[in-house]
């Protein structure tokens, strides 16, 4: 008999979280169940939930950066035992037998993969997400939280620290490298503390000098507010990689000019409108624009070991959810950008449905 | 006092040629006088000798893929000797000591670099190309012709060799991985051979089927007719690179869709329109858009002896210029795609002007 877990639920798009009970699969083999203590607030959540990004399946329950311990193991478990610190982030099945899915790159699974949220399993239901006090996954998908991080600050590290890890090390951020975060919010703030960290000299960009000495302290040498034209135009030539986590508009030829020759212009950000780009702008200087999406589930454990080891986690805002309404206030936050820098919710909080 | 030397000029733009006695300047001690041999036709002549890339300085001698012999060396010279079999590509200068010319990448010299035509040298003279009986150069920027290749059959490796090597290399082009060459031209009519020489499986690429079988004399080991659609829709996620050649304004997007996750599509022709490009065309499935400019000297080098010990060597047409007008007849027939696969000038013909 399935078993319900209290969760904030989307009735339809642009209506208020509610309260319901949730029901959660029993415990199959190789399933975990999960006590969820905290859950991070990704701006992917709110395009999803706002129907921004195709249809969304409502009812719908976000949350793909999700972390716990785990409550009970399924016959057949063997990575994980109860009260293992452990979390979730975007992925919950994949085929496993595709090429993508041997080479560790299970987000581009043929099946295809399945999503944490809003994704259809290989079962034919719907999956929800962590705003909820508990969630039933495949052990496979469950990542070991590495005890020097606390859960709160480790929830974001599911998506937002595997989206800026994946890319800032398949390009090469290291010492003697330069490199620039575009954006400081959720994912850009981790991507400033992890590029520092792998020991590229890092220089953080955003609108204007705000968040620069905040930046600084996450380990940013430099910051640019990419308003100051002139600040833009000496910067010309000068990096080796740009992550750019923004997903508004930005004028991809004004980044790709500040790069050097064979540098790497690398979008985890998604845009409403496609990208312009001036061919001689790419040509001319062996340029590279590319993108990242999250990463598969072997380098998000090495992130996170990453993490424990440098002594990074994201720095994050907490969020009571017992009045789910302060949930959905924390959403316009996060689409006014104005979260330092990642909202968490104590899923302890979500009242019952 | 300089010399004179029977060379092909456009007085101004659209214009026909017409033979000119070029002046060519006294040697310096490190400059090298060649007699050209052949000088192979680029589409980058046309661009730009039709004023189609920007103002050019007329009168212009046109070519920058040049093969021919040494028949007098300066005073400091040790590289070539009279009587050597040497190359010029695109460039003839750079100022040697900026991070891009340390690292073998002279095109990229911040000074800039000079090219071999239309452009100021750093004495502020105007630099002029293979169009000629005879150039001179600085013996750093003549390439060693090895014995194995026909110096006509060599020329248009001074360009379409190298601008299709250097991205072949960069992006691993080898055993195991699936290579698709767009544009079966001078340019890519090498890439399919240098490719397939570099253990790739090579699929080539065109409009239609008209040059498969030829492609697959140069080893091409499929093919695909783009005007295709449901052979295009086969091919979707198929390539790990695609190198494409064609100058005209391509839909990135249908591009990088036949791409295999982490796939690279690098651009070597320079299409008059900005790319447009959907952002989770490149984000879902971690896709690289990038592009080539021509080679470093040292890599110029690397790709001549590659395609020695390979026995490769352009497919070329070639011109007599004992009628100029043949060789503006030759460009036409370059902008109309009906070469196979390069026009090379058989620069002996060049009358007295």
């Amino acid at each position: 008999m399935p078993t319900t877990t209290p969760a904030l639920s989307l009735p339809s798009a642009g209506a208020p979280f509610e309260a319901i009970a949730l029901e959660r699969r029993d415990l199959r083999d190789d399933d975990i169940l999960i006590d969820i203590a905290y859950a991070g607030i990704c701006h992917s959540d709110i395009h999803t939930g706002r129907d921004e990004w195709g249809p969304a399946h409502y009812p719908l329950t976000p949350g793909h950066e999700i972390a716990g311990t785990v409550a009970a193991v399924g016959s057949a478990v063997t990575r994980h035992k109860v009260g293992d610190r452990v979390g979730v982030g975007c992925l919950v099945d994949s085929c496993g037998g595709c090429e993508p899915c041997k080479d560790g790159q299970e987000m581009f699974c043929t099946k295809p993969s399945v999503g944490t949220y809003n994704s259809q399993g290989y079962d034919g239901e719907w999956t929800a997400g962590g705003y909820a006090r508990q969630v039933v996954v495949s052990e496979r998908f469950a990542l070991s939280i590495p005890d020097e991080l606390g859960l709160d600050v480790a929830a974001p590290l599911l998506c937002a620290g595997i989206t800026t890890y994946s890319p800032l090390k398949r390009w090469g951020a290291g010492p003697g490298k330069q490199v620039a975060v575009v954006g400081v919010g959720g994912l850009g703030h981790m991507g400033v503390k992890i590029a520092a960290a792998m020991g590229a000299d890092v220089t953080s960009m955003s609108r204007s000098d705000a968040k620069a000495q905040e930046a600084a302290e996450m380990g940013a040498s430099h910051h640019i507010a990419t308003s100051d034209a002139a600040a833009m135009k000496a910067a010309r030539r000068s990096f080796d990689l740009i992550l750019n986590t923004v997903s508004a508009d930005l004028p991809m030829d004004d980044y790709l000019r500040l790069l050097k020759p064979n540098g790497v212009l690398c979008n985890v950000g998604l845009p409403m409108q496609p990208y312009s780009v001036f061919p001689f702008g790419l040509i001319g200087g062996n340029k590279v624009l590319t993108g990242s999406q999250i990463g598969g589930i072997a380098e998000t454990q090495e992130m996170l070991d990453f993490c424990a080891r440098h002594g990074l986690a994201a720095t994050i805002e907490l969020v009571d959810a017992s009045d789910p309404a302060d949930v959905d206030a924390a959403w316009d936050r996060v689409t006014a950008g104005d979260v330092r820098y990642r909202c968490v919710i104590d899923t302890a909080t979500i009242p019952e449905g």
